[in-house]
């Protein structure tokens, strides 16, 4: 197996991205290719002790910048670490392709360099959700502000497949984020989509409302990438500052202060459950190709993660069972 | 001042509606008016010690149910409490209705048998939403699931005069939420909705993220009814789950449960804080009288707090200042 890795990619590369491809290397089989400049890439390179049988450097002039406008810098730079990578999946000269640089250019990147799945009409983001019993997956996360019902009941058919080839859960509960619990709530495009999603051959459990999104209750949470996108947000968002909140109370005073050095051990899991670096990254659904996109702060951890992610889904074979569950044939994808 | 209140609304009515209007009566000037069944009235008043020159009570022989459909009740069950008191407030007979009863049927009221204040398309449910800093308003929390432009505009001008006139707040900042800080960032919807903020008289600050809404850096929260109820339920489910996963590593072990002890003081003005019964009710704004909507599952606390913001509402003259922002004669109104 074969994972490239945008090295340039993230806030913290190339540091973290390399260290981060070391890690992953620790823990899985197969060789990495690294996309970036080369001079900088050997010299962190060089920080670790690695089996270099095991890692390709490809070599890259440019790099997509956050600022950059995705289409334009996709077709542009053509010789950005990005690109490079994204033609190489194409070509099958790696099996996923993971990289945390500007969202809208990988997704633009996908759909230009490698293509979409035959019968989807538009890829989605779909991240991990972290509750209180495990963890759901939120499609569209972000990559669709605007939405059509076909495209929300892609979304539920692609995060069912995920939820089941990456997290082993049989069966997953799918729920249509709503405002409401009976199937007359929300937006014309919402009803009809609830409308829908009772026909597919799904398990499909109905609307689940913002107030029970955290608590587990269902597999898969399918929303438009606004709401998706909000959603993921608002609960990283809330955690901050309960978190923050919490802290603050401890340390007001001296038996505060014992009271939390005492719960210190407890928290711990706690804490590790609301980390995103455990996840690590964040699979564009419904191209022809195995994309993860890593948080854009991610630090090694997080590559890790998510080049380990990406290997569970090249061995699971995410994208086939994708194209199976929409019933494409293969050999029409191309 | 005579504030209405809606006795077989919410949950637990009769028994924490006239609960919670005694005790609002002991933090209150004026006088209130019960709507309800005078049978149960009477016999929940009788627990209290309470001047009855303070209560007026009109006997209503119908009640409407949650699971009543809103336009079809408020039509047909004209002796309904609900109907009852909305009328009253139209005619001037009090000056502020309260109802936790079905939050459907209390919009279609509040439009049929009240109205809207001249220029106003759509009326919205303006929630209070509480950060770390202080508190915000969210308009809309969830009466349009569908909106224009000019509605998400109207609400940033309702919301504006509502942080300013009961939550004294001068010069509110003004937040849109969206999927992004860039103007050009979410659905048409938002991208035109930001464009015209712009010119308006209002302090707009921007695009507000789902991460930053938690964090109280804006007062006004303006979203659509779909998005607003969602954003404001999850935030009470991720706060719900926080609290339920602390518990649970605090309850683990010994050392944990002396350190929950320890911090159980420290923690009062935490959970007061999230505690939704301080703040009541939520304001429909746009109706030419104010109602306000307090929750289906509010205890007495909830309800004196909601009849508390009512009076500070017509005393601050609410609805006359929305007028004056929206530059309407009062005299077109009617």
């Amino acid at each position: 197996m074969k994972i490239g890795l945008d090295v340039m990619g993230g806030d913290n590369a190339p540091m973290e991205t390399v260290k981060g491809a070391v890690e992953a290397l620790e823990i899985m089989e197969g060789t990495m290719v690294l996309y970036g400049d080369s001079n900088v890439v050997e010299k962190e390179l060089l920080k670790y002790k690695v089996d270099l049988n095991r890692i390709e450097l490809v070599h890259t002039s440019e790099v997509i910048m956050n600022e950059d406008k995705p289409v334009k810098a996709i077709k542009e730079k053509s010789d950005a670490s990005m690109v490079v990578g994204l033609k190489a999946l194409r070509k099958g000269e790696i099996d996923a392709f993971v990289s945390a640089g500007n969202t809208g250019a990988l997704l633009a990147g996908g759909l230009f360099k490698v293509g979409r799945i035959k019968g989807i009409d538009r890829p989605a983001i779909c991240s991990v959700y972290p509750t209180m019993v495990g963890t759901s997956v939120l499609v569209d996360a972000g990559a669709n502000a605007e939405c059509k019902v076909r495209n929300l009941v892609e979304f539920a058919q692609m995060g069912s497949v995920y939820a089941e080839k990456i997290l082993g859960i049989s069966n997953p509960k799918v729920g249509l984020a709503n405002i409401g619990a009976e199937e007359t709530k929300g937006t014309p495009l919402y009803i009809e989509t609830h409308s829908q999603l009772k026909n597919e051959a799904l398990n499909f459990v109905g609307n689940v409302e913002g107030r029970d999104i955290p608590s587990g209750c269902v597999d898969v949470i399918v929303a438009d990438g606004f709401t998706g996108n909000i959603i993921l947000k608002l609960t990283e968002g809330v955690a901050i500052q309960l978190v923050k909140g919490l802290k603050t109370e401890i340390m007001k005073n001296t038996i505060g202060k014992i009271g939390g050095l005492l719960l210190k051990g407890n928290l711990g899991a706690f804490k590790k459950r609301l980390d995103y670096t455990e996840y690590g990254g964040a699979p564009l659904l419904g191209i022809n190709g195995l994309i993860v996109k890593a948080h854009g702060s991610s630090n090694s951890k997080a590559f890790k993660n998510a080049i380990k992610y990406a290997a569970i889904g090249v061995e699971q074979d995410l994208v086939g069972g994708i194209r199976e569950k929409l019933q494409v044939n293969p050999e029409e994808d191309v």
